[in-house]
């Protein structure tokens, strides 16, 4: 499984990818899942992924092998809508290639891939997406500022508490790592390290990634801090006897 | 969708169960998905049920239909483990009964429903079990002294964060209430009221199982504390600003 969310703040852009691949409990590994195309001053595209590993890795690769030849690739495309779309687009096309001609041996294979496409071109305001399996998108508005794919659930009751369109990047950090360690705890499939890109609207500086091992000692401190503090807070809270 | 949890501590048993059934957004009512069977002095077993409400009414239906005939029936069983079992053996032919001779009919409708199946009788300590569609169940232990069906992911962290065999029945109580509470902010398809239960080992006194509707004090207090609490919790944990 996977645990990639992303945010969309006025001050700018959170991403940030576990990197636990699995297929059974003995078949681990450590993917990134966090890809980054950019022409400082001029472009930043972030892409994670979760499914599939043979689709989204070919998704990435094509992605990467044309961009900079001719015709529209995602270092000429001159809005983050039409980026998601060519990301859309090129998922079905190797969904289409590997599920093919294999007969019975499809059975029971899900080809199938998400992708959070984010970042900012200049002439654009950031903007984030969602591209489902089926290659058509969604983008993330003020209302609902963040989008999450693979194993979501766990840690999206903090992001719907403590964020909205205004929350500062320090926030969103702060939130995203909270998000990450109840996802942690509670599913095996979602491990660390974290990678963490943080970027400034308007900013199209280049990009750099956090690597968020266990030994990092912000991770440590929020993980410990968040977890004494739910439990204080618990205990506060008052008893209600209702054998009484 | 449907949220039931049941807790089995040293002090005594927690059952808690949402109240929403929907077939759509645009199809939701309010359904008890708590049932007890009882004999004060002797026998409490309460059943939550999620799933197909077709088949698990049925279920429901048949074990009390039977209840108190000739045979073996869930008012004289001598073990909760035969209770467990009984309900899983009801469980497949309510859903052989149902899915059989439709053809086409059945296609893409799931038959299935999930118990918890729990009490105590005379004899033995209190068990709870988990019946799966399958009719199979699991029986919770001293190392996860909880089990949960339906919609279990958003409230599953605090559970896992603040709940062992030797907490109170009070902490139980509170425990679930906010784990009700975070699901029910996160998914739509859990709904109040919660029917809450809460038995005291070896007490075999008559169940009085407790309604909570959406002005109940104590479960204001706590969905308000807890809120609030979490937010001044993630307020006072530090910042790290990673663009320096």
């Amino acid at each position: 499984m996977t645990y990639c969310v992303a945010m969309r703040l006025r001050a700018g852009l959170l991403f940030a990818s576990d990197s636990r691949t699995n297929a059974g409990v003995d078949q681990i590994a450590t993917f990134r899942k966090m890809n980054v195309f950019e022409q400082p001053g001029e472009r930043l595209v972030t892409l994670l992924t979760a499914g599939n590993l043979a689709t989204t890795q070919s998704v990435i690769s094509l992605l990467r092998q044309r961009a900079g030849k001719e015709g529209r690739h995602l270092m000429n495309l001159t809005s983050m809508y039409d980026v998601a779309e060519l990301v859309g687009r090129t998922l079905k096309e190797v969904v289409a290639r590997d599920s093919e001609g294999n007969g019975q041996l499809n059975q029971g294979v899900d080809f199938g891939g998400n992708f959070i496409v984010g970042g900012q071109i200049k002439g654009e305001v950031p903007r984030i997406f969602h591209v489902y399996p089926q290659g058509n998108f969604i983008e993330a508005t003020e209302d609902t500022p963040y989008l999450q794919i693979g194993e979501s659930k766990y840690g999206k009751p903090i992001i719907d508490r403590v964020i909205d369109f205004d929350s500062s990047l320090a926030e969103a950090t702060k939130c995203a790592l909270i998000s990450f360690d109840s996802t942690i705890r509670s599913n095996l499939s979602v491990g660390l390290p974290i990678d963490m890109l943080l970027y400034r609207t308007d900013s199209f500086a280049p990009a750099e990634p956090h690597r968020i091992t266990k030994d990092d000692p912000y991770f440590t401190t929020i993980s410990q801090g968040w977890g004494g503090g739910l439990k204080r807070v618990f205990e506060q809270l008052p008893d209600e006897d209702w054998f009484k």
